[in-house]
């Protein structure tokens, strides 16, 4: 196994430990048990753990799928919470937002992590907002609040209705959302 | 000290413990050790860890502050949200709302501290409907959206806005939190 590998191995085996025990109670042992490799070969690729939680939630960012650029952007908006709506349903509600996760289990314990969540989330909400400001040229935007708070608006309910999506094992709270952003994108 | 205190001291130190470093960080002994007592009286107020984390769900619902009854439905909502707020931000941030933290953390680990936090959640959307209810009924409240629908999104969205908070050590989403309130409760 060449060692770019364990690299990424560690990283996999990580995030899977991370989902089913939190990020707390998880060991270097669980992980390094996990992806098969020796317990000193982590140190080779990563300083601590919580070195290796930023580093995730940093791929995480880096690895979200592009926007369909073929919709209109109110429709790409929508295509792609439906999309990440069906990763939580398919997922069988056990896996969140990671953003969500490590910022609710590790904002105050480690400050790394919550650069690092804080810095993911601020990207997404710009990343709404453009696509606000496309709208609001072709017309089909007009609310009254402006793109950048409207961007943040509806990332941090996407992460309250994950959260509730997860704890009530059921769509609904995810069928809400799109009430929701019904409501505010007028 | 007597007996009953030992319970109402193992509450309180599991409440510390979990904030501090998670459920899944701490275990019954780092809680016996917080709290002054022999770790072997755990298991004469509590079957396991769990059977603790899902009574402290229950008494955090039942803990809740009532509504002020003198303001008009509407204000006494946002009051609510306001005191709220102030409680993350003189915490430092660091203490957000335990169904969100124990919802993220444990839903996908624990069916009965899930079950707990579900009930917590329902009981508290219900609650935000039956003061829009009010509002209705002396006209404040005109939404096409109905009650229900809109008590489970604003404490959906407030879930998102205390993590956000968090995340980003500051009271900016918990102000754009009323941004929102005012563009739903129309």
């Amino acid at each position: 196994m060449a060692r770019a590998n364990v690299r990424e191995q560690l990283v996999e085996a990580a995030m899977t430990r991370f989902r089913d025990h939190g990020f707390n109670g998880s060991g270097v042992k669980d992980i390094t048990d996990l992806a098969g490799v020796p317990k000193g070969s982590f140190y080779n690729h990563f300083a601590s753990k919580e070195a290796l939680g930023a580093e995730i939630v940093r791929l995480y960012g880096a690895g979200q799928a592009p926007l369909a650029a073929d919709l209109a952007p109110l429709d790409r908006l929508r295509a792609d919470f439906r999309r990440k709506g069906e990763l939580v349903v398919s997922g069988g509600f056990a896996r969140g937002c990671l953003y969500g996760d490590f910022g609710n289990e590790l904002a105050a314990q480690s400050e790394p992590i919550r650069i690092e969540v804080r810095a993911g989330l601020a990207a997404w909400s710009d990343l709404v907002a453009s696509l606000l400001r496309e709208a609001r040229t072709d017309g089909s935007l007009v609310s009254p609040i402006d793109d950048e708070t409207l961007g943040r608006l509806v990332v941090t309910a996407w992460q309250g209705s994950v959260l509730r999506a997860k704890v009530a094992r059921s769509r609904a709270p995810l069928d809400d959302f799109f009430t929701l952003l019904d409501a505010l994108l007028t």
